[in-house]
């Protein structure tokens, strides 16, 4: 096992994305305003990016306030896509427009878009000129598809090729592509799309099966050509359906001409999946959502309305019992088996909504 | 859109897998035993095996136990990976040990030990007999773990490359097995794991990452270094917070002795999720799991004992106010604000205990 200890090893479900103590050491140096010890405690180049976000959602605001005054390069890119919404929400006010214009620049298409709808109005404005023309205009038109919809996750980045293209032609095109920069290349792809001539989706050949074949093959002869083709109106919750019962690892985005517009993959729809279940979840006990992170009096405000009308149904139930007080003094036995009705009553209610959700 | 109109289009989610105009034409078509019209309902090579799977699922039995007699093909490896585990379950006594043994063959090897813990006890016998040595010595490891744990989920067909290697290398090696009928290399894959000569794995290469690298740039400067490893004892519940966490799309399964062993890809961990979660849901609502396709008996079984416990508690809480009786025939309004202090508190705990899940 010494050889793997230098590796990123899999944390234990108990401490994991609460590792309290270096947490504290993290407070202790920002408060004394030690660069230094800071830089030492935050690894950046050698830390996952979530691993940071994990102990950056601990800290307090005014934490992360100094902060981002003393190290803004803590806030990088990738650690502003993995962050909790509500911490970006609070860590965005304290960067510069010209900081997020650049992660946003940096960044796939839909997590730029994901960091930008935590912007406050203002913000939105001054981050929106600092963008380049292509950029802006991408926001925008994702911005117009509704939350919760495939056209707000997709990202705009692919890879396409001509079904008469070969193996060779397509792996050179990639090299080609590589070799600029790789500007125009997802940072992450699964499946290389086969297009005609109108830009249409036709089939699409997974990077194994790319891999496994002879430079010489046609793309036309690879293609799988059972693709299941998403349209940016779609809810999220159908998309992620889609992926599970396909077992999809990406899948094509097309308009409402059916033409090759965007792609989604897999480890988006992960945390939709949880996105979705969670508020399934919270749904059913009445309970809006509310993280770790917020204060008493927000979790106050989440549950209370639930509580009250609630307290109103009892109420009501009570003031009809309060109709029948002289049959109830008269037959005490009544009032004894009134919790056994109202409690079967309610929790078979709850067993039946369980099951249908 | 004429040319998408070919394509595998994405259901309306109202119709998604319920499809029950054509469920009962094959109904009708088994029940004449019409092998033509079966074929033509049953589009195999067309249509997506998860789709074949919905449909065979809303069959009953006899239906089943039918087709199988008819058209035993109908029960493809395919489509024995994507049906449900109590459709299975039911479907698996109808084959022979011949056809199953085939088709554990044919499928990776985390799907196959998955059919494979669907079988009777005898038939765990007839077929563990007709599988070759290799396979068999694999499966019975397999499940040697403990079930919902890593050790379970994982494949054991991956691929690795030592370090040493350069892109050209692993890309000649891939297309070698390719054309050698590729038994070695797995259907799918996402990433070549890096190993060092004691086949501990050092690092992976994603796929996109080798597309778009030249031939001769070595793994060693290509691979990321931050590897999340898996071991075979994780529960599969950890496993999926790995996966979400760090975005993963395969991750490396190593032994006690820290070798490679096998692997874990994401369709899994959706399923996991989704089952996970499922059973967080139900667990709540004090209902375990019943599927559409269990009867009412089966649905009963699993919702009473709850409903009875809540039922004795209740019965005690009118025990406890039956002590009180002459107190409250003397105070009627005590009766009259039980259901409010009993209901609140009930909601309060519901509340309570879904935001701690």
């Amino acid at each position: 096992m010494t050889e793997l200890s230098e590796l990123h090893e899999a944390p234990a479900p108990s401490h994991a994305g609460l590792d309290v103590g270096n947490v504290d050491e993290l407070h202790e140096a920002i408060t004394a305003q030690d660069k230094t010890r800071i830089r030492e405690l935050l690894d950046l180049d050698l830390e996952h990016p979530a691993e940071l976000a994990d102990r950056l959602e601990q800290l307090s605001h005014s934490d992360r306030k100094t902060l981002a005054e003393l190290c803004p390069d803590v806030f990088s890119p990738a650690l502003l896509a993995e962050l909790e919404d509500d911490v970006v929400e609070d860590v965005l006010p304290l960067l510069s427009s010209r900081q997020i214009s650049r992660a946003m620049e940096e960044l796939e298409s839909d997590d730029a878009v994901q960091l930008f709808e935590e912007l406050s109005d203002e913000a939105r404005e001054e981050v929106l000129e600092e963008l380049p023309e292509q950029e802006r205009r991408e926001i925008e038109e994702s911005l117009s598809f509704d939350e919760e919809t495939a056209g707000r996750l997709m990202q705009r980045e692919f890879v396409a090729a001509p079904e008469f293209w070969t193996v060779g032609q397509t792996i050179d095109h990639m090299r080609e592509q590589g070799e600029r920069g790789g500007d125009n290349l997802p940072e992450k792809f699964f499946d290389v799309y086969v297009i005609d001539a109108h830009f249409h989706p036709i089939g699409y050949v997974p990077l194994s099966t790319l891999m496994r074949s002879q430079r010489g093959t046609l793309l036309r002869d690879l293609m799988d050509t059972n693709l299941t083709v998403i349209t940016p109106d779609m809810d999220q919750e159908d998309v992620a359906y889609l992926f599970e019962k396909y077992d999809l690892i990406s899948a094509p985005v097309v308009d409402a001409d059916g033409r090759l517009t965007g792609m989604i993959t897999v480890d988006d729809m992960v945390e939709v999946i949880q996105e979705e279940n969670t508020e399934d979840m919270l749904a059913l006990a009445g309970v809006s959502e509310a993280g770790l992170v917020d204060t008493v009096a927000d979790t106050v405000k989440a549950r209370a309305p639930w509580l009250f009308v609630n307290l109103l149904t009892a109420m009501l139930a009570s003031s009809v019992i309060s109709l029948f007080q002289n049959e109830i003094s008269q037959l005490v036995a009544l009032a004894v088996l009134m919790p056994i009705v109202a409690s079967m009553g309610g929790n078979t209610g709850t067993q039946a909504l369980t099951v249908a959700i």
